[in-house]
């Protein structure tokens, strides 16, 4: 078996790459969002409960994801940001203060549809822990951001069985290095194309400046119905119609993008890098439906001294704008190679009533490329 | 004493109004944004303990509001809906599904800046509960509406206080009619312009197309330094300046600021009422500073079954653009009333550490209006 | 050969179906934004010169675009209309009135980047002598829409050849019906994927609510390095890659695209259609790139007395909000055709200093899609 | 005579202050937006004509203003911008560049609502004769900033009278020092609060850092119904009815808002800035009706040569966020004073058909004043 991260998650779940799909560019060492020196990411995932969804009790198919621009050791640390609502129907929290600010503080969580607010509170609770503030001090206060998808076709999503200790253990799991992929953190209970969706991540190289950059891309995929699937360019979801749909209305998904990246940029540009994220799912057939929430945030963990400064003058580093274009391809393909890490690095699922959403079948999608000249040989 | 709710809240407190403070356009029946047939208000509010602040125990001064755009009987009701952060160092959740969908559903509620999260939450659980959902349904899903504003100055901010049934008994609150302002609901631990500040609404009737329709504001203001304080155009900040000030920097104020009204307007109408609320904080002297959240919504309870169908086409009413004008000037008139009213209609208040935030000195500001020959006489 | 408007222009150019490139998705009539009823498409060509630029002389490649929501018999009429700047490295004058309002009245022009403030101005000068005003009057004004891409690489932009006889032109060419597409009108000095770009369209029938909708795109297009571009999922641009390229950055290219649908949506609606536009230009492999002003508009031709109406209250039809994903697809499927039409039913172009754009080289095209099994038949 | 610019127009017109009228903070030398160093304004006025409206003949009141970021001598420096469209019934062209890019290029016009498309491609064209482009090298293209506001209460709107070479005068015109207000430039046949408006400027000053910096305001008004206007907080407009209204709708009012720094700003915190002149323009009164196009641009001349680098990494300056209070009241206070001072140094103008637009009755509203306690005493 190929050791490659690239091609393997750390508990050996074939990744995209792994099982032949070209993609454009070169990624970071882990093919990650933590590829960007800094981030960390963390997860807490629910899985309890078997058969009919009793409301309170289960079962349940949940968790929790934290993404650290700095790192778990610097829980209040700043980033400049922007951010970009390609499709609100969902939530992320902290979004005026990003369009305000340019920034925002502290980790990032993306959980439930309906445990994003404990979320955001749980949050702000741990950062003053972290800090150790006097009780005669002004109080700090923070607005967290807080993302989330909609788990509720498998799991018991009006349960709330997410609770603040679930928030602390994916803090508490925060890690560089390669990190899993599939139905773990608040990827857990996701839908993608109708197949098994979730967690995703991967990243790319970009040169510039006779410097090495990195973009790195996180999703919580949870969106799209089957037709419109296509991978490499060729229509896998009409080719491997749904035969017995889950539920009824497949539509009530959402994705959650992070984009991080260690080149220096200004809140306006990284702004122009959130948009991008919109053509990355586009590579995959996605299409933003009506009920879909597709929300992205892009950070820097550049500049990190300068943003967190109070008072005075600051001087910032940033690229000069002729350097965007190529980071927006690294943005497009990360995000893309994400999504599929998140379907392919996965399993089948079987949650509340015993619906089973499938893992999709990778020999099949290869056997398909592979008819039309779209498969890669791999190791 | 003028038994009118112009001029004082139900518990007795003087309002602006009845204080001889000069405005122009006619109120409706109470003065309040629950002129606006449908609109309710609830408040939840915590006050309690004394002396030094001891994170997770004390002193309280805290609370929630809650606001029904179609009554608490109508839990899951939906409105059009347009909002604007003129400043976005605050939160208010559900504004990507706003800006999406031009529409809202179920409560909005209002509290401290680490408590709207929970608030949020627990609105989608009180919602579940409220409906009769079987649990083999595909299983519903909200985005409510929660916002904040900050009271750690004079409450144990970080300690958590807001519980579930904070909120719920928020809920259970709502009514129409004449409602208490001043230090109640979310807006117990307020200051504005260096006063106590907190809960405060006011309203306006429109003439237009030979019918009668209402503008009601509710603010939980929060926001503003003393010296830039002006009632009824007189400099009344700079004439009673701030002696002992309560903390070193008080810039961490906000306000938001609901609109709701009985016209028939268009989400992309509703957005430009809400902006409008910018002109109105102006009046007194507001200047949306660095740390300030000022975050407005503006909803209609027109076309309620309209936005609520599903499937097919719908025939939703609207004003002409040319109506507008008009309701913008009530609307920026009832929000400065709102503004005064929660400073007027309230009281000195002790918190942590013994800090004490003044009520505004009454007569003090009558005599100085009444020099500048800006005082009205009242009954 | 097949006389079927989805197949050739009226000038006999072959389109992207009928080159038997794959669509999804069933085409109006005329597989044209001219499908909706009452738009109307207008065109003023400018080619003249040949050899060395001299500004002020030539070579010209230039012209003018014009769009009618309800044809040139009805000049002043309005649309619900709704915006969104991908990317903003453009012009599209008329947005902040079209955000505010969500409309905009009158005709739509696309010209080149140095001429769309003339041909704003003489819309708003054509639509005064259209219209019987009284010089007693008030005097009426517009806000009108015009839209640009850059033609510089192939004309004399810095000549301003555009006068204000050309804008008429285009209105007085304005015909529904089948329409021209590639190097035309504003189209005509474009590049698109360093291939001949420029002007394209298409549509799609949507069956909703027992009723049969359309949505027509058209598209100036005019961005794109050749790497990028994928046809049918095929990788062309790395297949055809660029040997000689015309200039030494390609990266100052644009897309408008204008979206019209007969479906009756609100000015919110609207917006999320606009911003599907971005998933159509993803489909080819576009990126909007750093210098790329990709701009969108989207617009309903019903409800026009109601949009049109002073005074008093309107009731406007709309499709409840559950009909988008549909008409989202619609879009997307719409605004990719149109812009490999754009690339089709072309042809070669030597522009200013001897420059040569190639038609992209169909014959090769359908080889390399036969070869993975993506090209359709076609009679 | 007080021969302060802070007291007098060049030409001898009494400003606000001079006049009396109290305002907060300190202004620059020249109390204009040419205190802010590099900052240079031009204009061109048109009045020709009396009598009845002939279109396309006259009367002519109008005119064309140039402001320059970096003065004439440097016609395409470049500036890090935001913007704000609070009421978006205008047009401002170059607002898409400048959200996406954080910046503008060239100089600013400002003219009337049918003629700032001209003043657009005018600028781009006289940008091109600025620089020494080989016609051999690849043709540069400009998105200008040019906005508008409606004289055709005055003026023969519809005439088209604005001619390439009166923007050219008002680029030729531009200087630093005291500038004209009133009637010149743009600002030639506008009315604001149904009296005479048009052009007008101040400034402040900001201690921050232990530097000084400048804040200048410049508008161009033509907003407001005369009963909302209120000067130092008294209702003016009430005292001094309006007894033969002009025209029966005012209300086709507008108000641009060019705000210079020479702080050093990054491109968000300009939208901050731009965003707080709607707090200005509320201070005497505004309401940004319903007809209103309010559109607000902010700019730094800091950080030129970062601004214009091409390629690399650029180092940028730019004040802490702590900073941004001091500036919104220096925005809010230079806004307000410049709109007035638009009002006072002023004169009556008959326009069209003999229509008359009042001076504002100074001695009255010092009279007013007086007896309120709201006038200075000034030499």
């Amino acid at each position: 078996m190929d050791q490659s991260p690239h091609h393997h998650t750390p508990s050996g779940k074939l990744r995209a790459r792994g099982a032949g799909i070209p993609f454009t560019g070169t990624p970071g060492t882990w093919n990650a969002i933590t590829d960007v020196a800094g981030v960390e990411v963390g997860y807490c995932t629910l899985i309890k409960g078997e058969g009919p969804l009793i409301v309170g009790e289960g079962p349940v198919r949940t968790g929790v994801t934290a993404i650290f621009a700095h790192g778990r050791s610097n829980p209040n640390a700043a980033a400049f940001a922007g951010h970009f609502s390609m499709s609100g129907n969902g939530e992320m929290t902290g979004m005026a203060f990003v369009e305000e600010r340019g920034r925002f503080d502290g980790p990032i969580t993306i959980t439930n549809t309906h445990s994003c607010g404990l979320a955001r509170d749980v949050t702000a609770q741990w950062l003053y822990a972290q800090l150790a503030v006097s009780s005669k001090q002004d109080q700090p206060f923070w607005l967290p951001v807080s993302a989330e998808t909609y788990d509720g076709a498998l799991s018991d999503i009006n349960g709330h069985h997410i609770k603040a200790e679930h928030v602390l253990a994916a803090f508490d799991d925060a890690r560089s290095g390669p990190i899993e992929e599939g139905s773990v953190g608040g990827g857990t209970g996701m839908r993608c194309y109708e197949f098994k969706g979730g967690s995703g991540t991967a990243s790319r190289r970009v040169r510039y400046a006779d410097r090495d950059w990195c973009v790195g891309a996180f999703v919580q995929s949870n969106f799209g119905k089957r037709h419109l699937l296509h991978i490499a360019g060729i229509p896998i979801g009409t080719e491997i119609p749904i035969t017995a749909p889950l539920v009824p209305d497949a539509e009530n998904g959402s994705i959650i993008v992070i984009v991080a990246t260690d080149a220096p940029m200004l809140p306006h540009q990284l702004k122009r890098i959130a948009r991008r994220a919109a053509y990355g799912i586009a590579r995959s057939g996605g299409i933003a439906s009506n009920e879909s929430g597709d929300l992205f945030l892009a950070f820097s963990t550049a500049n990190r001294a300068e943003v967190e400064q109070h008072g005075g003058l600051i001087s910032v580093e940033s690229l000069a704008e002729e350097a965007m274009s190529r980071f927006y391809e690294a943005t497009i393909e990360a995000v893309d190679e994400a999504i599929l890490n998140s379907l392919f690095a996965n399993e089948t699922m079987v949650g509340r009533d015993g619906r089973v959403v499938p893992h999709i079948p990778i020999a099949r999608v290869q056997s398909i490329l592979k008819r039309h000249g779209r498969l890669l040989e791999t190791r």
